[in-house]
Parts: structure tokens; sequence; C-alpha cells
């Protein structure tokens, strides 16, 4: 499930809509906030979201800290702080939360992105 | 599991402590985020937060839209938009993931409320 989680920051910052796709689950469940943004439902309006994104200018890249995964069943979630480089320095801080669902196949695959700005830490 | 997300915003709307911390699994992997705010860990944590709201000068009132509910196995996840209001005009929106467990004892308890500011929709 960590791999994963891996797997879409990989997908994220290669700005790779194959690996992106690979990562999601394609039903009608899944869900995606990205920062400011309200929320998107459904495989196909969470992938017109990722293509948009990756045919835009910014390219981003993280680094991923205060992670946590949890797994109960066939369900899984991860909390991560994504801190958002603008050249060497971190621009920005998203935290966000991410679920998975393991399906019938044993893979896990990505049911909820939410994510949200957070001011940044003092020190 | 609807039943508990409806109590988790009743008694966010009341100020409940008690009713809010029957609402959440009180354990460690239960995480919090608030608008703004880093991600809060563990129900020690989570709990000071709402002490720290409801002790506040805010009385926040909601108006829910835009919600589907999800179950997979013992475990639920709501998306809902929070309309936040003043007076009785909506004066932000705030969009949430809510995580629920189902306990031993067949109770569904809030183990994440992530919660993100929106721009207002237009039209």
């Amino acid at each position: 499930m960590l791999a994963a989680n891996d797997s879409f920051y990989a997908a994220f910052e290669g700005r790779d809509m194959d690996a992106m796709s690979a990562v999601w689950e394609h039903s009608d469940r899944v869900s995606c906030v990205h920062p400011g943004w309200n929320v998107l439902r459904g495989w196909g309006a969470v992938a017109g979201s990722w293509f948009a994104l990756f045919g835009g200018p910014q390219h981003r890249q993280f680094i991923l800290t205060n992670h946590e995964a949890e797994v109960e069943g066939d369900v899984a979630w991860v909390t991560v702080d994504e801190n958002l480089l603008d050249g060497d320095q971190a621009a920005a801080t998203v935290t966000s939360l991410n679920l998975f669902a393991r399906g019938a196949d044993g893979t896990w695959r990505m049911i909820a992105h939410h994510s949200t700005p957070v001011a940044p830490t003092v020190g």
C-alpha cells in the first residue's frame, strides 16, 4: 500500500498520465480534491483534472514529510505533507489524506486524494 | 454510518464536546485537518482542537450539500461540502472527507476528518 502511495507521487512529479491512471481505481466512487478546487467524483472527472494539471506549466516537485499509514481490512489511508519546492526552497505545504482500497487482485489502488494548503510551520 | 456523520455535524454545530467525543474513535490512528491547520494525529490532539474551537467565539452553522457515502468492509468515507452560514448568507464553503471505521461493537466511529476551503461555486 505504501508502494501505491509512492507510485502516486512518482506519477504526479513525473506528470505521467499512464502511471497516474494505473494508481487509481477506475470507478465512480473515487474522489479527488486539489487545493482550492471543488471535489471531483468518479474516475472520468478525476482523470480529467490530472490531464489538465499535467498539461499546465507548473512542474511540481515535492519533499514528503510527516507521513503515517494505516490499514483496516481492504482499506488503507495515508496522511502526508507535500512540501512543494520552488527551486530548492519550500514554496508551500499541502497536507493530504490519501485513501486506497485493495482490489480482488490484491492490488492497492487510490480511491481518494484530498489535499489542503496549510500554513507554513514556524521553526 | 450516515448516522455517525450526522452526529459529527450535530456535535460541531452544537459545540458539544461530549457528543464530539462519542463520535470519534479514541485511538492513535485518528487524524484531523481543520481548514488551514496542520494535520493533528491521535485522539488527544484531535480532542484538544475541538476544545479550542468550541471555546472560541465563532458559532458555526452549516448547510451540508453534495454528499456521497461509500462503504468498503468496516471502513466508510463521506465526501461533503460544508456551507458555512453567516446569518442566512453562505460565507464560505469547505469540502471535507470524513472517514469512519466500524468497531467490534458494530458502531461506526470517525477516524479522520480532513477539511479544505474551496472557492465559491459560481452560479
